[in-house]
């Protein structure tokens, strides 16, 4: 199991869906969107300066949306995930 | 429905009115100008050094400011929001 | 009605007066040289560290002074405006 | 008058004095050495992270050093002042 | 011994396994990926703006994965680790 | 008399002592070391964000090792000096 | 003696020890490793927001591992040293 580490948490991201028209398999064309994922970990959180651990806002099970740009992949028992920091995590998907 | 993050604050961006003049349709001209938007999300704030939370300034409905070259742009459920976060939101328009 | 948000300052720019020798108006050479406003709004203010709100030291109605460079400006009403961080606020003028 | 913002302070510049040898002008040579003026307003100060304000550490009427590139220049009443926050003087000339 | 200074945790680097299809060794393809190490030391911690000392959340043992492109390659008894900021520590493998 | 603000300390350079061999004087080839000086004038010393005002470490009189290029130079009664900010000054040599 | 000023150390840096094979002298490769020196005398350390004075966690005798490329060169009484701070410092070697 991987137990990420300060305000990061762990997520399995979903594949962008294929658009179809008509049956026909359209490309993504909106590359530059943000991606969603499903949180699998999340860290015990980061320090304030006044020594208070603050958690991050999300939980396990958690669907959330990220810039596709951010975060660390990571490989673990066969299966790629992302590591992100909490402030990389734009909205949850409820 | 999309629940934002830390200060962030998600917006419905309203569309630049073109001009008219005599019935004649005016290119925008104001491409620079800040751009408004109706807020439709508003996230828990961000947590002050002391562990105080700080909720964004605006609220629900709220017609916001914001300069038009910040923010995240995210597609839900068919339809366009601007993630921003509270720091770029200029004014409110009463 | 606009209402700035955070530190923001809200100003009616004066127009720089051009100099006349003997009615000859002349060109305004002091382009670098700071502009002023009429502050029409001002912002609640922002928040410290320690969760206290400081509102800007300027008032509605008060003559400020600005580098011509700062701000952002915006149309309101059919009247442009220039909003401004208070840190940008160079004096008042009185 | 101008009231200065924040931790500014509004400096009349003496004009650095040319050296005459045997009643020769000479052109100031140091044109990198810090500038003396004299303080016409001095700011409220700036605020702390809790709270406090501490005014500048200079007085109106006090002959400071400054950096000559440092400060913006404003012309008020016909009279042209340097504006400079209070971390670019360097030093009370007694 | 070496006695990692503040937040810092020594690690030592787990070489990444060749892939073996079929007995033929593959190179490793995944370059970019982070690495795993054990730690071997770890640091008493980064003191906080409160005075207060916060010690790294891993424990000498652990098994950790960390941005290969982090920290500094020391030599100890013809040993080789690698020395690494806490905040460069993205997991602990469990 | 020059009067130091905040943190800064007034410094009367020493020069570099040219090194002779047998009357014949070598030209100092180690320009990028630190240079010593003789402290004439000390700050009031820099602002915590507690509100607390640190003195410098040093006092008048004291020999000091800077860094020769950090600080600037001013001229007063036909004497150079060099200010300096805290941070810059190395070591007090005893 | 030379006196530290703030969070510095002064080091005596430990010549790289050149490698022998069969006595014959091999150049040393691993010219990016951090170096060993001795700490000849330490600072008494920064000052925290809350003005607390922290020391650095080294003392006089110590030897320690530090980046090559940090620190200062100093020359005093005939002998060379290396002025650090103390978050250049690396590690302990006990």
């Amino acid at each position: 199991m991987l137990k990420p580490l300060g305000d990061r948490v762990i997520v399995e991201v979903e594949e962008a869906k294929e658009k179809t028209v008509g049956g026909i398999v359209l490309a993504n064309n909106a590359k530059e969107k943000p991606q969603t994922g499903k949180v699998v970990a999340v860290g015990a959180g980061r320090v304030l300066d006044n020594g208070e651990k603050v958690a991050p806002a999300v939980e396990k099970g958690d669907t959330v949306l990220f810039d596709k740009y951010s975060g660390t992949s990571v490989d673990y028992d066969g299966q790629s995930y992302l590591v992100l920091h909490e402030k990389d995590l734009v909205a949850i998907v409820d």
